[in-house]
């Protein structure tokens, strides 16, 4: 099976606010992106866009294990998609201690769209990132439906 | 009769959050209020909340008037009032950019206080700060009762 880092690409955006501090924007996203390559627009607007590109989900898929929201995830991965894509929302200032938090962001958020070449493949994506659990256990949901 | 800006005391409070540049925050507080002294607490926490005092309110007599704001500044301040003090809230990101905005600020917002010895005074220090105003030009508002 192909390694799921290398399965899609993900397409990063945060708005930066005319009080934050670029770096720690950016330390932010690569907190959860840790590939993610950031560019910042060259421009005199004290409100930018900065927008980049990661390929390893790795450190996502640890994260949401190890704080146990698998469910959630899975649910917003989901709700989120569309063909071969999906986009949600990541809090901001939790992805700055960490913490990937699906929690309406108030600073902004960072924007993340997770693009497969197509539809089959994107739901693969998902269920290898945010795999069903039962009782609290990750499931093989392809052997569940077999089972059914 | 005394300037305004050794009336009273000004309270100033803004919290900072992870991603933010205390250097701009401050930055966008003493934009408004100049001569504003902030202590930055020294702590470890991500989330901080920086405190201060000022005594001028000059800038943000001549922002709400160059503006033309000075209605909803009159409004904005004769709501927060209580006894001798009024408080209400301004726009950090516009501060930052030299701007009073007493919309909500989803990015927390610069807490203002003001705080006169007694409730007279206060009364008198607001119609100073924002003075009622008719076709938009200021109008003495005490010739004005004594009128009617």
């Amino acid at each position: 099976m192909e390694k799921s880092t290398t399965q899609f690409t993900i397409q990063l955006k945060s708005k930066i606010k005319p009080t934050e501090d670029r770096e720690k924007v950016i330390k932010a996203i690569k907190n959860i992106f840790t590939d993610a390559e950031i560019t910042i627009p060259e421009t005199d607007k004290i409100y930018i866009t900065v927008e980049g590109e990661a390929k390893n989900i790795e450190r996502f898929k640890e994260l949401i294990r190890s704080q146990a929201i698998l469910d959630t995830a899975r649910s917003v991965l989901e709700k989120g998609s569309k063909g071969n894509y999906t986009k949600f929302k990541i809090n901001k200032q939790a992805a700055y201690s960490e913490v990937v938090n699906f929690d309406k962001d108030i600073h902004g958020g960072i924007y993340v769209k997770i693009i497969c070449s197509d539809e089959d493949k994107l739901i693969n994506a998902i269920k290898d990132i945010a795999p069903r659990t039962k009782y609290g256990k990750i499931i093989n949901e392809d052997e569940e439906e077999k089972k059914e």
